[in-house]
């Protein structure tokens, strides 16, 4: 192989914003080309944006996309190009899509590549669109014999994966065909611990095959899905030659023949970290992708909301966020400080509206409420009066109302449905309770910006006098271990019991779980960070027996 | 052949029910036996019930499904058995699941069937579990060679479907080898047309491959999806020899070598018949299979909450559906009496609440909101309080609250998400308003049971004075019309214009189907009637641009 000088172009994609991510490509391009780069990769589905979803049932998006091709085969001079797109299947098969790449420099096509391993569980649903690519070939480039790969192709290593999920491994058949460069370009949501452990895959791949490895991911969040980038360039030894930035846009430089030390970006340091970065990027994407540009958020006192919040000013900044605290009788006297403590911190609009008159009125509404003893139906009220509130703030003012439940409350069902749940985003609903501390205490490591009261105190719904939530539910740190086994590891009762934990505790869990599926299925969409959220990559009938 | 009497266990399970179903299919196979069959027919994942979603990457699942299995081969003694279950797969494929039919008799197995096409498209997501079969045997049963496919399985003709899905077709494989009688276990879910359209499909397979055909399909309502039973037999000439009844449980016996008459039953007469006895099973099935009894609806004198409230007394009878009235100072007149008249002609319960005091109190929260003239916000508000007023209600009682939005508004988004479209079912969520006003005369086609005023009134939303739909939104059958074109065929604006629709009329359709994708994603799930409901078989993003 030459010497040869690469670029990665990891963009933030619009899902179906051909135009702007075409210009983005194009710039990227551009800068790749200055940089003394021959080529310029960009991701997954660069074109269109990963994932399309349905749209992909659109002809017109096809062709839209298919434009965007020509558009950029025709603009982007002197610097070849390897992008993702939709390829029209004109075989017979059981979709008439590829999900493909191509490679073309100075308006010619000079190779095609068609994903062959398509994943089909979580949040995937690649088989609903696409039918599987046959073969893979080498392509000879610039003097250097390439081998491409998309996404999933890379993922059913021998040697890495225990039990590999598909028969064939499109890497190994590259490289037994010859292969002095590996190109993986992909479209790869974040979770938890998944950049270290592709880190890992990727340079394993590149021991293995004796052969360098340039790794390009999308970036950006989707709705639930978040991309964090962080491509990579590994070489043919395995070890690590350059990773470009996690969570941000990012033009990578990668040298595979180069020795001498070039651009490794730091991750973040902590899982703490991790998500905290994950969950500004996907807020900031979620509302702005959506035509947003302020957020309403209810501040409660409690640490979840105080999240939220911390989340959405880093995301949006504290100008673009308006708070708004809504005491009841049952409302701690604490939390009117802490609140306004909070929203000085940030720097946030903050407001204080309290809800008796609207919760009185419900309660004069029928004489089956009641005025004296606060059951389950007048905690909901309460709930809904200060869902309905949010909303109003929402539609007078044009800023998204953030919805702030955390993962442990959404899987038992301790939230209100049309109440607490009420919002456009569920910043943190894939964040389990004992995380929420953590992350909390993480963005307070340089001084306080969450009170610390916030984060000391007992949580409460204060929807009745002496509410605790350990009353009604188990101690977080068993409720969030029993339901990481339950929901993310998918084991049966008699497993987590057979962990050391209560029998009758994790029956009354894996109950609350599955009897408020109802609630889930109702839910806002929440940014996943957890290799298994609730939301679409989590199906569960909602009428049902369980055993 | 010999003569042979075979029977369809065309039975109603509940998802994850083994208990229940094992039950049902032993009472079926009793009867069967008793009625001389000697071969008695079980839907497609009859044991488990369909379906099952993500329960089937629970291990405890697939081992319940096992279990249930080796109960029934205990327990049914004395006629041979064909029934859909979970199959584990033992060799290496992606999914480690076959979607599975057993033949046994006497405690021991003859046959096993494992299905080949796999349905990954609108709500189906078979790929996602299931490794597809590689092969179709016939089996030599009782002196007749038969040949068993599962669904799917039946469904690539090439003499019915112009263009076909897959490469293979399972039933021709199996008519090549030679077979007598053809048996397809199916869950196959209802659609506008899917019945008379599934007839032609079978009358032709037996015509086609000249043998005689038995087709037994599941029963009953699983959240969304509705299956129609209307089991079938076919004469090898493709003529009608047995129907079982439509939307409800049924032991439907077939000789396939007997001339003389057998059960026909009747199928509904017309759409409006087959979408409401849809809807009453499937309102029915999910109120139960929930566990819950009651149910409380508003009802706003218009038609779409007289259609649920109609729909629900018959699901569930009179007693069981509570009715509330609650009025403001928008609410016309007419509606008191309208609504209360309904209330009687059904035989329901029925109160009023004044939502004025709710109102109020909300206005009277911040001076944002406006006292004097009403905006989306304040019209929001008032849906909202009713929303609230509903769920209190359902908290008091144990009533589940259905929502009354149809599938026009919902498109549109002519509703308020945590007001009106507050409950646990959408019931009529997937039917267009023009089909709500012929279903409403169908139901009086005997005599008055919706006052003729609500089906003859101006359909209005009647949160600020004088306010109509149509000033909002198209004439519905123009906007119906361009949402079955864009919904359901998947049209290009473009090619709507085409067909003679306003341009501009269309753009706006169009736009505000698609930034209205936030709120179906947080709506009830609903009964799925035509070919292409909002809910999990379509899956659009949020944040994306629309060309």
């Amino acid at each position: 192989m030459d010497m040869v000088r690469i670029a990665a172009g990891q963009i933030n994609p619009i899902i179906g914003d051909f135009e702007g991510n075409c210009r983005k490509m194009e710039e990227a391009a551009k800068k790749a080309r200055e940089a003394g780069c021959r080529l310029v990769v960009f991701p997954e589905l660069s074109v269109s944006g990963y994932p399309p979803r349905d749209l992909l049932e659109r002809r017109s998006f096809i062709k839209d996309n298919l434009n965007a091709v020509e558009r950029l085969m025709e603009n982007i001079q002197g610097i070849a190009v390897l992008l993702g797109y939709v390829e029209r299947n004109g075989e017979p098969g059981e979709n008439n899509l590829y999900n493909a790449a191509l490679l073309f420099e100075d308006g010619r096509v000079l190779h095609k590549v068609r994903k062959r391993l398509l994943p089909t569980y979580d949040v995937f649903d690649e088989r609903r669109y696409f039918e599987p690519g046959s073969e893979s070939k080498p392509v000879m480039w610039n003097g250097v014999r390439l081998g491409i790969t998309i996404c999933e192709d890379m993922w059913n290593d021998k040697e890495v994966f225990e039990s590999r999920k598909y028969r064939v491994d499109p890497v190994a058949d590259l490289c037994d065909q010859g292969v002095e460069l590996l190109i993986n370009i992909s479209a790869s949501p974040f979770n938890t611990g998944k950049p270290a452990f592709r880190e890992s895959l990727i340079a394993s791949v590149a021991r293995r095959h004796k052969v360098p490895v340039f790794y390009v991911n999308q970036v950006g969040g989707n709705d639930s899905l978040l991309f964090d980038g962080a491509s990579l360039g590994f070489y043919s030894d395995g070890t690590l030659a350059v990773r470009a930035e996690s969570f941000v846009e990012d033009l990578l430089v990668f040298e595979p023949k180069e020795t001498s030390p070039q651009r490794i970006a730091d991750v973040p340091a902590c899982v703490e970290e991790e998500v905290y970065r994950a969950l500004v990027m996907g807020t900031r994407d979620y509302v702005t992708k959506c035509g947003f540009k302020k957020v309403v958020i209810g501040l409660s006192g409690g640490i979840d909301s105080a999240l939220t919040a911390a989340v959405a000013a880093d995301a949006l900044g504290a100008e673009n966020v308006s708070t708004v605290f809504m005491p009841s009788e049952y409302t701690s006297s604490d939390n009117d400080e802490d609140t306004k403590g909070l929203a000085e911190n940030l720097g946030c609009h903050f407001d204080v509206v309290p809800i008796a008159p609207m919760f009185d009125a419900f309660l004069g509404a029928s004489d089956i409420f009641c005025r004296e003893e606060h059951g389950i139906t007048e905690q909901n009220i309460q709930a809904r009066v200060r869902g309905t509130l949010l909303m109003a703030l929402s539609n007078k003012t044009g800023a998204l109302v953030l919805t702030t439940g955390n993962k442990s409350e959404l899987a038992v069902g301790y939230c209100t449905l049309y109440g607490d749940m009420n919002g456009g985003l569920a910043v943190i609903s894939d964040v389990p309770k004992t995380l929420v501390w953590d992350i909390s205490r993480f963005i307070n490591r340089n001084g306080e910006v969450i009170p610390q009261r916030i984060i000391d105190k007992v949580p409460s719904a204060e929807l009745r006098p002496d509410q605790s939530d350990q009353d009604e539910l188990p101690a977080y740190e068993v409720l969030d271990a029993i339901l990481h086994a339950y929901v993310e590891q998918v084991k049966a009762p008699a497993e987590i019991v057979a962990m050391g934990y209560d029998a009758e505790v994790v029956a009354d869990v894996v109950r609350r779980v599955e009897i408020n599926e109802y609630k889930r299925q109702q839910a806002a969409p929440g940014l996943r960070v957890t290799a298994k959220a609730f939301g679409y990559g989590r199906r569960y009938p909602i009428a049902k027996r369980i055993a």
